[in-house]
């Protein structure tokens, strides 16, 4: 592949769509062809396994069924929407990526990194992203951003305070595991900040 | 797990589902109390995995996804109703299990055995089943038993017989891979010798 991928990674309303939108804008105006893109990104089969995790009539979801469709979900988005950009030396934003399987799944439903790893590797060869940035905010304070009632909760916004913390933790964690790939933004600051400091990062990589 | 587990296992229109309503009928009449289950199993969030799965029109779906969305399926049913039942002490009898994603996805879509036998452990824990039946009939013969139009045609069944010749030879494979195991039943014979034949297998266990 002889694409750029970057992934942006963070807890739920930790500002990373608001930075993308931003983020598009700007590359755009500076001559940049960059396809944004976000798990299930408009690929039909994606979604239908989307609507099946997020539906929050199923309580009885097992952590593991969850983790498979996840990584079943990102396979056919990868397959069908980012591999052939980056095949043919485009660039892909994407929010979201394996990273967040590793935190939700591994650490927030405890099902372990290890297993999780081995699960998205089978989804999506190894594929490691060029750069992922991590928009680093407590999750208290990011969900704080959700209570203007804009967005329709689903079934995983609707967990505990504590599962967010560990999610929170868990990232931590992974940025320590991964240093040369994972560069922490400061997402408790304003939006224009945020955007400038995830910009500088990407623009070092085009 | 103290219970039974017995999968049954062949090619489309193999006779399994016919032998399976006339073994359960024939051991409720001897006193056994066993389940029956197939795939989703009437799982609710199994069906809505399986309804993806077999969706006609789902033709862009690549086989790594198929294979994930089995997994996930195939976990969901097996905790919320397979393992309950084992843990208990009691009889499960299942329609298709692991083998059936080591021949159709491994063998039939060429993802090779390995890659899917590591997908499947992670969706249960490496649990085999105590006996599986392998109802061997070659497919050009069992698919002429679906062409009376009763019914209904899957995404699965629309494929090739090219396909379904390598699955029916993936489970020779396989049948030679577990011999302990796996135990063929002619399934050329009439619905009669099929049941006996299968139905003393089972018995043999209990």
């Amino acid at each position: 592949m002889k694409g750029i991928f970057i992934t942006l990674e963070g807890g739920d309303c930790s500002g990373k769509t608001t930075a993308s939108l931003m983020i598009k804008e700007e590359l755009d105006k500076l001559g940049y062809k960059v396809h944004m893109s976000r798990e299930p990104g408009g690929v039909k089969i994606a979604e239908q396994i989307r609507d099946v995790i997020i539906d929050v009539n199923n309580k009885e979801m097992d952590s593991m069924t969850e983790a498979m469709l996840y990584a079943a979900s990102r396979r056919q988005h990868f397959v069908e929407k980012i591999e052939p950009i980056l095949n043919e030396g485009g660039i892909v934003i994407c929010d979201r990526f394996v990273d967040s399987s590793l935190v939700y799944q591994g650490v927030g439903r405890q099902l372990g990194i290890d297993k999780i790893y081995e699960l998205n590797k089978l989804a999506v060869g190894g594929k490691e992203p060029d750069l992922t940035i991590f928009f680093d905010i407590e999750p208290e304070a990011a969900l704080k951003r959700v209570s203007n009632g804009e967005r329709k909760l689903d079934r995983l916004d609707l967990e505990s305070i504590e599962f967010h913390n560990m999610v929170y933790n868990g990232y931590l964690d992974i940025c320590d595991k991964f240093p040369n790939r994972i560069v922490k933004v400061n997402a408790r600051a304003t939006k224009e900040e945020v955007f400038n400091e995830a910009l500088q990062l990407i623009k070092s990589k085009l």
